[in-house]
């Protein structure tokens, strides 16, 4: 890095990025579990990226080269979607992954594994799901199946380290506060509300987020992780000031996402380096 | 029955087994219909309950036996999803089925019969479904596929019992005043308001929230199906104080379900037993 | 046309409509995307009529001859689906056809084409939509792919002509003014607020609501489509007085819908003939 990033050093890149995605519209192709897809596409909508649920093998030489992003999660996997996951996985754009309960069994750890090597721009999870994924494509540990979300989070920023170092990918690890690592850098992002967990598939939209400011900037996906990460949680911040529950939590969160402004943005990001 | 069971008592069990599933956060795999997983991964998720939609069969070996309990609803059934419903209902686990539309069509109803017999914890439904279903499951009676929702409510109500007596669930069937059977007592959950029809599956979040009620307490499928019947028509009433149609009272239905106080739910569920 | 249809006569025209659904609920079975089944069932709901998602091939031989309408959308288009599609079409209800990004790919277009042939009562996208249709439709026109929105809403507007005379459907063609056409008359829809279009599945919920209206009454499909257009329109008006964002105009959108009144709609329908 040739200049110090400071706080304001990232307000402004988040900024920057989140007006590249108001630009640009990326096309981020999503094949998401079925749970989270209006959630996802609205949130992809209302950053300003152009989402596109498409799941059919068949479409995929056709329309995944023209996108800027795919996304995949396998929330809601099943064995007629996983080929079509693999294939967009391959089509050379760069992609998301978000392992959705990996190790809810051993066929949904075996497609992470398949798709970890099709070389994810990002992986973004929980601490259990990142400790598990690092675990099982870690072939010098033992493997574990019991995940719960009690671990550690330090632990979890080892094992984030490790997935990123192994897979070549981005890893953020989400929480109270995310760590996002590239395997030598970690970067943490401490925005958001707690009550956004009570929102079914904040995770997943997120993960469709970074997608988008991947797409819209391939270049650094690390700062693109960490911006999308700390602006969708400002928008839980400036949501939770209107919400009275989780359900309108979620209105008032797009509703934020969609207005926010630089001024905002720059003062409210809060992404700091760690080591 | 040991003790008297006034509206007194329901109240309060209403309010331990809405805190046993915030405080045991039951982990409910649900294979529902596409169009209600919104709705009822985020009304689980506000009651405290942990939603899973997992519906890929290879996956229910390792996964389903984990689950607190299932919950089963045909609404957008399929020929490759039923027989995931059929493995899930067989994994041991308590489990609830929605028969969405039963009388839609032959391949429907044969499914639930199936279902049926691999004997759910609770069976609900509305007028219409159960009369269809418990029509259909009596082999004695001549079977009819024009249902409509016309029926009388006294009809059906036999015709839960005797669907409660040959299938070994509890029944409940939905209206403006729900009823709960085993096949001997019946109970009345008189909670709830007429716009919550008009909200696209709310009767699907519901058996969902069944399922979470059974999964924290399984030793009386009875009192947990009448007590989430009652506390989600008790998240309706306060929505309604809020809302401006059927939009807006989702949004403080979920909203109040997760705010939901002891006080509230003591004095506000009405449960009674009818016979 | 016997009698002028002036601006009024067709806020008339659309109350009588939109209370034709609320009379008649109209029984609407939907095949369509998987991000648009909420927004979709529940505009259907709270405008009156009744939808009733369900794809299975095997449920249509007994289902959809008892629809009023049905709504047929490609916007998740697979294999497996499309069979299910063609048997719909093919039942003998007046149906509706929603081509979402009929260019991207083969296999899509090749679908719409498909389905076009099975005679829809009524096409809606928007322009690059109907452009990329209406181009690979005519034989005799070189076909093309690269369809982006920034077609000229003339050239639409011919091609929705042709298309309409060519496959014998009602097209409209959505769009800041919304045009109908059944080859000869062509009509606008002024209704609308642009925010609206940041709304996922908007034009998926007004093409269902399209399938309601002219299930309410088959017998002039261009003044169900150009009603069904403007009354979506007016409810977002209406719910773009409370909204903050893109997510809470869905909600009001949806509370307006439901309670729309005859002064409202009369007085604020935007429906006029063109040529």
């Amino acid at each position: 890095m040739d200049e110090e990033r400071t706080e304001a050093w990232w307000g402004r890149r988040a900024w920057a990025l989140l007006s590249a995605v108001r630009e640009r519209a990326p096309l981020v192709q999503c094949i998401t579990n079925l749970v989270s897809m209006d959630i996802a596409a609205n949130a992809l909508t209302a950053a300003g990226a152009s989402p596109a649920m498409l799941h059919c093998l068949r479409e995929i030489p056709d329309f995944t080269p023209r996108c800027d992003a795919v996304y995949i999660n396998v929330g809601t996997l099943s064995e007629d979607w996983l080929p079509s996951m693999r294939a967009a996985a391959s089509a050379g754009r760069p992609w998301v992954l978000d392992p959705v309960a990996v190790a809810a069994s051993g066929f949904r750890m075996e497609a992470c594994l398949q798709l970890l090597a099709l070389r994810p721009a990002v992986v973004r999870g929980n601490a259990s799901e990142i400790l598990a994924l690092a675990s099982s494509s870690d072939s010098s540990s033992s493997s574990f199946k019991g995940v719960d979300s009690s671990h550690d989070s330090g632990e979890a920023l080892q094992a984030s380290k490790a997935l990123a170092r192994s897979s070549g990918a981005v890893v953020a690890v989400s929480g109270a506060v995310d760590f996002i690592t590239d395997g030598e850098q970690v970067v943490s992002a401490s925005n958001g509300v707690a009550l956004m967990q009570k929102i079914t598939a904040t995770g997943c939209a997120v993960t469709a987020l970074i997608a988008a400011f991947v797409g819209a900037d391939p270049s650094d996906a690390l700062a693109a992780t960490a911006c999308a990460l700390a602006i969708f949680g400002l928008a839980g911040q400036i949501g939770m000031e209107s919400a009275k529950g989780p359900a309108s939590l979620r209105m008032h969160l797009i509703d934020a996402l969609y207005g926010l402004d630089e001024q905002t943005v720059t003062s409210g990001v809060k992404i700091a380096l760690v080591l």
